[in-house]
C-alpha cells in the first residue's frame, strides 16, 4: 500500500525513527544533515528505477525514462530545513513525488515523457540570509555575487559551504537549465496556514505567490555603563528597537483593515551588542520580513517604517535585502490543478501562497504549479508541523494523476 | 617623572601601542588577553621590588614588605574588560596602586606595614553572567556551585574556563584569606559617570554601593512561518518582549521622579529564538539589570516588573540570578579618603556608587574604601572610555598620602 510507502520513506528522508521530536528537525543548507538527507532521496529514487545526478550546486535530479526521450515534466521540492523546524516543510514534496512515480509503476504506466523529480538544495533562509539558492541556480538567478558575499553567522560564504558540503561553487553556471530541458515543474507543499481548512476544502492550488522584502535595520544608540549612566542620559538602542518592533506589527495589522490583500510583517530576528548584563545596548540591528501578494501592500509597509525611521531621534540605517515582486504561477497547469478535483474527488481551493517557494524562480523559466496539502493547525517552522499521512496519501495521489495527464 | 611612569605601564598593562582603538579593549574573564595582561602586571610589580603571587582561581597579589611583618593593607581593581570596552575601567586601580608605591620608594618611605596591590581575576561579567569572582573567591562567597554550573555563551563552566586559564577550581577555598591577613582594602576606579564634574570637584569617595538585582525573564510565544501566519492569528514573543523593554524604562524613569534615591534599570541583553529571517519569534529571553543604592527604590523596580508580567497574556518565567542588598563601605577609611583633599589639595564630592565593584565583596570581611577619578563623559565599557594622564596622576597621588596615612 501507498501509505505504508509512504510512512517508512518519510521516516527515512528525516534521518529518524519518529516523527515526534521535541527538538523537531534541524537539516540547515548544505550542512551534513541536509547532504544525508539527499543521499536518502537518492538511494529510494533508484530503487524506484531511475537515474539520478546532482549538479555544481547540489540540487538532486531523479529522471524517470519515458516513451520518448527529450524535455521533461519536473516535480519536487527540498529537504533542508529551518532550526528546529518539522520533518513536512520541504520533505512533503519531494515525498509525494517519489510516491506518485511509484504509483505510475504500479499502474503499469510508462509515461510519454520523462519525468524529474528534483530535490533543490538549501531552501530555507535560516543558514543564508537567502532562501531557494537551489532553484535559483537552476533557473539562472543565482550571481557570483551572492555565493562570494552571503555568509552565515560564522562568516562563511555561501560558496565556501557549497565547495565544504562536496559541489563546486565555481561551476554554479553549469546548473542552469534550458528553457528546453523542462516542458513543467510542479511542486507540492504543506500550506503552512489554516485557510484549505477553513474554506472546508481538502487541498488547495496557488495562482501566485507573495514575494517579500526583507531588511535589516540598524539603530545606533550609544553603549554605556548599566550602573552609572541616570536613566534620562541614556541612547539605549534596544529601547528605541523596541519602539519599531511594536510599530511593524502595529502597522501590519491596520493594514489588513485597509486593504482586502492580506499583508504580513515581521521583526524576526534582533542582534543586540554587545549584549552584555552590565552594558547599555549601543547597536541593534533588526531584520524585517513583509509579505503580501499585493505589491502595493508591501510598499506601504515598507512606506510607514520609514515614516518611524525619519522620526526617530536615533541614527539609522535601513538595508534592503530582497525585494521581490510577486509571482504569478503558470495558467494552465494551475487550471489543471483545480480540475484533479474531478479525477480524485478531492475538494480544491484556489487561493494565493504567503510563502515563497522554489516554484517562483522555476516559473520565471518554465510553466509552474504549486499544490497544496493542510497541515495541522497551520503550523510550520517548529517541531510540532504535522501532516497527517492521509493528507500525505492525497497529495501523492493528486501528483499521481497530474503527472499522468501533463505525461501522456 | 610619575606621569611619564604612567603613562608607559597603562600602555602596557592594555597590552597596545596607543589607547584610542575604534575597537576598544576586549579581555574577557580567564581568557588569554585577560592572563597577558596579568603578565604584565607581575613583571611591573616584580620591577619594584615587590614579591608577587597567583592564588587558586587566579587573582594576583603583589607584597611589598613593611617595617613589620603580618597583615597588609591591600589596594588594587581588575584588569578584565567588557567586549569592545575601555582600557581605564580597572586598570587605572590596578596602575595608580602600583605608581602610589612607586611614590613611596621615590620618597624613600618604608612602610610600617606590609603593602599588597591584587589584580582580581574576572571582574566583569560580560562572559559569565556573575561578577567580581576573584573578589568573591578572596572573601570566601564564591561558592561550589557558581563554579559548577554558570557558563558563557558556549557552554563553558566557570570552573572549566578557570582551569583552562591555569588555575585550579577544586582549591578555590584556598584563595580566601583570613579576618586577620589585611588591615584595609581601598580601590581606586574611574567613576562611569559625572556626577564629580557636575558638582565641581575633582575626586570622589564612596560611602555605599549601589548592587544589582539581575533577573532572565523568559517570554514563550509560538514560532510559525512568517509568510502564512496571518497577523491577528500571532503569538509572536518579540512584539510581548518589546513591551517589556519599553515598560522598564518608563517605570524606571518615573520611579526616579518617585524618590530621591536615584534608580537605573537596563534591559541590556536579549536571545530571541529561533532568531531565523522567515519564523516567527517563538520564545525570548531577556536580561535585566537593577540598580539603586536605595534597596526600597529596586523592589519597587522589580515590583513593577511582576506586574506587567501577571498582565501579560503569555507563558513568562522569572529567574533571579542576583539580589544582592546595597553595601555600605567603612566609616573610618571613607574619612580618611575625605581628607586627603586636605593632604593633597584636591577636592572631594562624597557620593555613592552606582555600580558594584570589587571592592563590596572586601568590605564584607576587611574595612574597605572606594576612591573615584574622573573619566571623560561619563562614559566607560565604550571603546571611547577614557581617564585623562592629569587624573591617573592625581588617583596615583591620593592612593600614595592614603598608604602611607594607614600604614604608619
Amino acid at each position: 500500500m501507498i501509505a505504508d510507502w509512504l510512512k517508512t520513506r518519510l521516516l527515512a528522508l528525516n534521518l529518524t525513527d519518529a516523527m515526534t521530536r521535541p527538538e523537531g528537525f534541524t537539516r540547515l543548507s548544505f550542512t551534513k544533515e541536509e547532504l544525508e538527507a539527499q543521499r536518502v532521496f537518492k538511494e529510494e529514487a533508484e530503487a524506484l528505477g531511475m537515474t539520478v545526478r546532482s549538479d555544481a550546486v547540489g540540487n538532486v535530479i531523479a529522471r524517470l525514462d519515458g516513451k520518448s526521450d527529450g524535455p521533461a515534466h519536473a516535480f519536487g521540492s527540498h529537504l533542508d530545513t529551518v532550526t528546529n523546524g518539522g520533518g513536512y516543510d520541504g520533505t512533503a514534496g519531494v515525498l509525494t513525488a517519489l510516491g506518485a512515480v511509484r504509483l505510475l509503476q504500479d499502474a503499469g504506466i510508462t509515461p510519454e515523457k520523462p519525468i524529474e523529480v528534483i530535490c533543490f538544495v538549501s531552501e530555507e533562509s535560516s543558514r543564508f540570509s537567502m532562501s531557494t539558492v537551489g532553484s535559483k541556480a537552476m533557473a539562472g538567478m543565482l550571481t557570483r555575487e551572492q555565493l562570494d558575499t552571503i555568509t552565515d553567522q560564522d562568516g562563511v560564504t555561501l560558496g565556501e559551504a557549497m565547495r565544504d558540503a562536496g559541489f563546486n561553487p565555481d561551476a554554479f553556471k553549469e546548473a542552469e537549465r534550458g528553457e528546453t530541458e523542462l516542458l513543467s515543474f510542479t511542486e507540492l507543499h504543506i500550506e503552512q496556514g489554516m485557510r484549505i481548512e477553513h474554506a472546508g476544502k481538502e487541498y488547495g492550488a496557488a495562482a501566485a505567490i507573495a514575494c517579500p522584502i526583507r531588511m535589516h535595520v540598524t539603530i545606533s544608540g550609544k553603549a554605556g555603563h548599566t550602573g552609572t549612566t541616570p536613566m534620562d542620559q541614556r541612547k539605549d538602542a534596544l529601547t528605541e528597537a523596541a519602539g519599531l518592533i511594536t510599530f511593524v506589527q502595529q502597522a501590519a495589522l491596520k493594514l489588513n483593515d485597509y486593504d482586502d490583500y492580506p499583508l504580513v510583517a515581521t521583526v524576526s530576528t534582533i542582534d543586540s551588542r554587545p549584549n552584555a548584563m552590565n552594558v547599555i545596548p549601543g547597536t541593534v540591528v533588526l531584520g524585517i520580513d513583509i509579505r503580501s501578494v499585493s505589491d502595493q501592500q508591501k510598499k506601504r509597509m515598507e512606506a510607514a517604517i520609514d515614516g518611524w525611521m525619519s522620526q526617530s531621534q536615533f541614527d539609522i540605517e535601513k538595508d534592503v535585502i530582497v525585494r521581490n515582486a510577486s509571482v504569478t504561477l503558470d495558467a494552465d497547469i494551475y487550471d489543471k490543478l483545480r480540475k484533479l478535483e474531478e479525477e480524485t474527488g478531492y475538494t480544491c481551493l484556489g487561493m494565493e501562497s504567503g510563502a515563497g517557494h522554489d516554484v517562483m524562480n522555476m516559473q520565471t523559466k518554465w510553466p509552474s504549479g504549486l499544490l497544496f496539502i493542510p497541515c495541522r493547525d497551520g503550523l510550520s517552522h517548529h517541531p510540532d508541523e504535522h501532516a497527517s499521512l492521509e493528507d500525505l496519501v492525497k497529495g501523492t495521489e493528486l501528483l499521481f494523476h497530474h503527472m499522468k495527464s501533463v505525461s501522456r
